[in-house]
């Protein structure tokens, strides 16, 4: 087969060892078509892709037909393999030549351990790349019309993690209670009622609007809004299910404004209006 | 021709007043394999492309031949056309019939005052989607090697901007220096003396490290790593150049360990190994 991609066959004809490559790739917040073309590319060319529970199916539909798939989990704090069997098997992969492909959700330097992994990399000498991806933050964003940033709101944005550890919280709080700041925290869905209690505890108002964001930029996703008052036991009403995202500052008040994705289309003003689709069937090519 | 989107076109058969749409578009850090799958095939399909000063060429490339390309600027502070131009321009164009792709630089909901444009919108009645993009502390991250959250460093990531404005920084300082986070300073090239001291001033180490990414994922990138009290010096003896990215925290003292991009291609170990390059020729096809 002739390539059209002389970069990504050059270094690995015949497969030799020395050609063993990892890319570390962000596969984004959910929705398919969130991938890069760098990303899209590259999973249509895999000898292997090792993946996380957050990568979502219509991602995976996008890796070369015979490439071999390894699930390596994390849900919740079940992991399917520890973090060293991650990396020891990253390592393995890349040394009998294989162009390995380490799938993450989202983006894979922000709250991936994509660090961690390859350290581990560079200290067996193995050859990588990293391709970032749309962190969730990002994704959920704009897919419920809530800026991060607004010249009127908010001049920064911090992103955090609300994992449990052993039942407690171990967060800055100070740090995430500033005036004209959107607070993103990832994974914290079972946290959500201590984050809330915390975050008034340390100064924070609870009239400050907040917003949780279930399966974002997904065909299931589901938004709630509130105040750091009311949002957990709306989200507690509604049954919201991991993975979810938690934003807490004013922007998250411009939903209901600038919403368009999903329960937009039962707006009125928007009846009869056909409404683009998401994921549409046919992929583009990657492969000439 | 037969279109294989019947997303995308089935509500502009015609191109009729109702059928217009302004896509606010992310497009990404700088490289154009960056761009998500979704930008790419709106592009390919545009009447009219309304572009910033921080959207590279490449990414240009892959707008429809025929489609029209407005250029509105903000390069430092000389604004081509004003924040309310823009905003007027993309209802009219909109209210024309026309699909419109607003392109910026990164994601459009981090900096990007997406957020002004789509109040505009929703105020005047014209459809949008916002996709978002990958931003620029991602994709720089990413190409340097320098994970933003990374369980030995930094459990937090916060981003804000370094814009002069009449000369002075009005930034929350004391929100920048707290232990385990790593900062993120858009556009403070011009600022990054003063910044560096103000950080210092407010209790930061001044042996804290840091990182300044120029042209961040182009194959123009120069990274300067050094300290709180280095940096400054450093970058302006290399006559660094905006568009550049400042990056505060442990995690910047990884980029000598995990870099790979651009000048790793030099370092001993990877001599004699063909590198994937970036960017090749021919983009994927995204039309039938």
């Amino acid at each position: 087969m002739m390539s059209t991609f002389p970069s990504l066959t050059s270094g690995a004809a015949g497969h030799a060892p020395h050609a063993g490559i990892v890319y570390l790739v962000g596969a984004g917040p959910g929705d398919p078509e969130l991938l890069t073309l760098r990303a899209a590319r590259l999973l249509a060319q895999a000898d292997c892709v090792v993946y996380d529970h957050l990568v979502g199916d219509g991602v995976l539909e996008l890796v070369r037909d015979g490439a071999e798939l390894i699930y390596v989990g994390k849900q919740d704090r079940r992991h399917t393999l520890p973090q060293e069997g991650i990396n020891a098997l990253l390592v393995r992969l890349a040394q009998q030549g294989k162009r390995v492909i380490r799938l993450k959700g989202g983006d894979p330097f922000i709250f991936g351990r994509g660090g961690e992994e390859l350290e581990e990399l560079a200290a067996a000498g193995v050859r990588y790349e990293v391709v970032p991806g749309v962190t969730a933050a990002s994704g959920v964003s704009c897919y419920t019309g809530i800026p991060l940033t607004h010249r009127d709101h908010a001049q920064s944005c911090v992103f955090t993690t609300g994992h449990l550890k052993d039942g407690t919280l171990n967060l800055d709080w100070n740090n995430l209670v500033h005036p004209r700041q959107t607070v993103v925290i990832y994974m914290g869905l079972n946290a959500l009622a201590e984050i809330c209690r915390q975050l008034v505890a340390h100064g924070q108002s609870a009239e400050m609007p907040a917003a949780v964001v279930e399966q974002g930029t997904t065909p299931q996703q589901r938004v709630a809004t509130g105040t750091l008052a009311t949002i957990a036991a709306q989200v507690a009403a509604r049954n919201f299910q991991s993975p979810c995202l938690i934003i807490v500052g004013e922007v998250t008040a411009l939903h209901e404004k600038l919403r368009w994705f999903g329960e937009a289309q039962q707006r009125p003003e928007n009846a009869g209006v056909a409404r683009p689709q998401h994921n549409p069937g046919p992929m583009v090519s990657l492969e000439a």
